[in-house]
């Protein structure tokens, strides 16, 4: 299947750790790669995935705080060293090209490359980026600022030709697309019409991606993040910590888990973790308490590839 | 004898690698800690180096390039959540306010300490700090951009009381500090002037630390890191790319050694990497070469502490 694949470079919280590193990801969708938040460090988790930064095209901001956006200014000049050329779209709120701007003018003022800012609204659920084969959508989260998550859509594939069927009715070849695509097929001579669903079998379903952090534990994302395949879901802490969880504007693990159980999705991944889990040891009863609502979690790591 | 110690945090260049991180060392003057530069990164290169992050008090840059303070917001905002207290001092050229001043605004906002910035002119040889034991001092370099390295140099320390002949002329204990700060003794009854140098010795020399990153070769420096015991040199190329050097404002591992010979320094210590020296392998060349001048130099790494 076409790849869509999500790398995560970062998965700590505020301040980094020798264990983890501030949020980001690396969304790659059929070869096209969109950076998800960019904490510091990210160069060097580009570089332990392997994933060139020459290939970025975009660049999606959740919000403005520090461990996902400080990675930003270093990034964009080593992009401009490696004489990357065309443009470069930074999706962020309004208030993202008033602070960077100024810096990158500052630091890197021989870009070889445009860098243009895509302001969003985080408080809307809105199409922020279509292409033929994808949509990205903003998902209003509810953290101290303004904070949204990403849903990642492949758009509807073609229906599977069943080409016997077509052939049989001798089907010129140069009517296969269409059909695919939905049409019926009219016989030239004999008028007669054969509907699309006699013609072909319902298409791979399409997949989708949920990006959520940061966020207290928020239920209107459900509706938006239903079915996806996989949810990538912020677990500041534990639920003993529930109260301080609120507090920070951060869920816990078993809120996570709840979240994912209920928009019934396939996968969850949890991250964000706070730099109090400096261990493998200490990091488990993070997954142990997602995992006793919503089995089918794993916890983020810096070296995690995963193949939606 | 009084720690005065240097830990490389980071001594590779522009472009972040697997390897090695930007620029950022930490000096530690008999407890007092002084950040000399702040790439990104440095928070987890003082994780590694295990220094507590809330002790240190000042922050020193030696020029406005990324891969030299990128780093400083993050940091400032990691202490302010740690709850430190007091203030702690920028000394950087006067950009640097106009820059930074805005991030942490927007970035920090509820900081728990003060940040004050004391700008200095990079082009003059000045001292920027001075307290009873330390007093630094800039040492302007030629880069692409203005910048300064930075002298570190313990202040002359007491001289060595001869005990035996104090206490054989009846010297009373409350004039021993006198006379280790330099005082003659004259002996109340007689008159008798006894001149110092027959009551004490000569005191352990002071000892200098001297930082120089990023520069072409300079020989103006020379005078000024004169008979320093440990010098840090940037290295960034071989001597092979020599006119590559020159043009981005940077020193071959050859000219560092040259400078270090010139100076008569103690030891000496290449770092600022260019990304190309990815392994040890590679990197080693730059070691032989500055030995073949030098023998006494050392590769920088970013584990590395030296007691000076």
């Amino acid at each position: 299947m076409d790849c869509f694949r999500v790398s995560i470079l970062g998965c700590g919280s505020a301040k980094p750790t020798l264990r983890h590193s501030p949020s980001a990801q690396v969304v790659d969708f059929r070869g096209n790669l969109f950076l998800v938040d960019c904490g510091e460090g990210v160069q060097v988790g580009l570089q332990r995935c392997h994933i060139p930064v020459g290939k970025i095209g975009h660049i999606l901001l959740s919000h403005l705080h520090g461990d996902h956006c400080l990675g930003l200014v270093g990034l964009i000049s080593t992009l401009g060293l490696g004489q990357r050329t065309g443009e470069i779209v930074i999706h962020a709120q309004p208030d993202a090209e008033r602070i960077f701007r100024p810096l990158f003018d500052y630091f890197c003022p021989e870009l070889s490359m445009e860098v243009r800012f895509e302001p969003f609204d985080p408080t809307q659920n809105a199409v922020i980026y279509e292409d033929k084969a994808l949509r990205i959508s903003t998902i209003p989260l509810h953290h101290r600022v303004p904070c949204c998550g990403f849903l990642f859509e492949e758009l509807p594939r073609p229906r599977h030709l069943l080409i016997d069927r077509c052939e049989e009715l001798q089907i010129p070849f140069a009517y296969y697309q269409g059909i695919k695509l939905g049409n019926d097929w009219t016989d030239p001579e004999s008028g007669k019409v054969v509907p699309n669903e006699l013609l072909t079998s319902d298409p791979t379903p399409s997949r989708k991606y949920a990006y959520c952090s940061d966020t207290i534990c928020a239920e209107s994302v459900i509706p938006i993040i239903q079915g996806a395949d996989l949810l990538y879901h912020e677990a500041t802490y534990l639920h003993s910590d529930v109260v301080k969880a609120r507090q920070r504007g951060h869920s816990t693990s078993l809120q996570a888990a709840q979240i994912a159980q209920k928009a019934n999705v396939r996968q969850l991944v949890i991250g964000h973790f706070s730099a109090q889990f400096i261990t493998e040891e200490l990091e488990r009863p993070l997954l142990d308490e997602a995992q006793s609502v919503f089995p089918n979690t794993m916890l983020a790591n810096e070296k995690l590839v995963i193949n939606i």
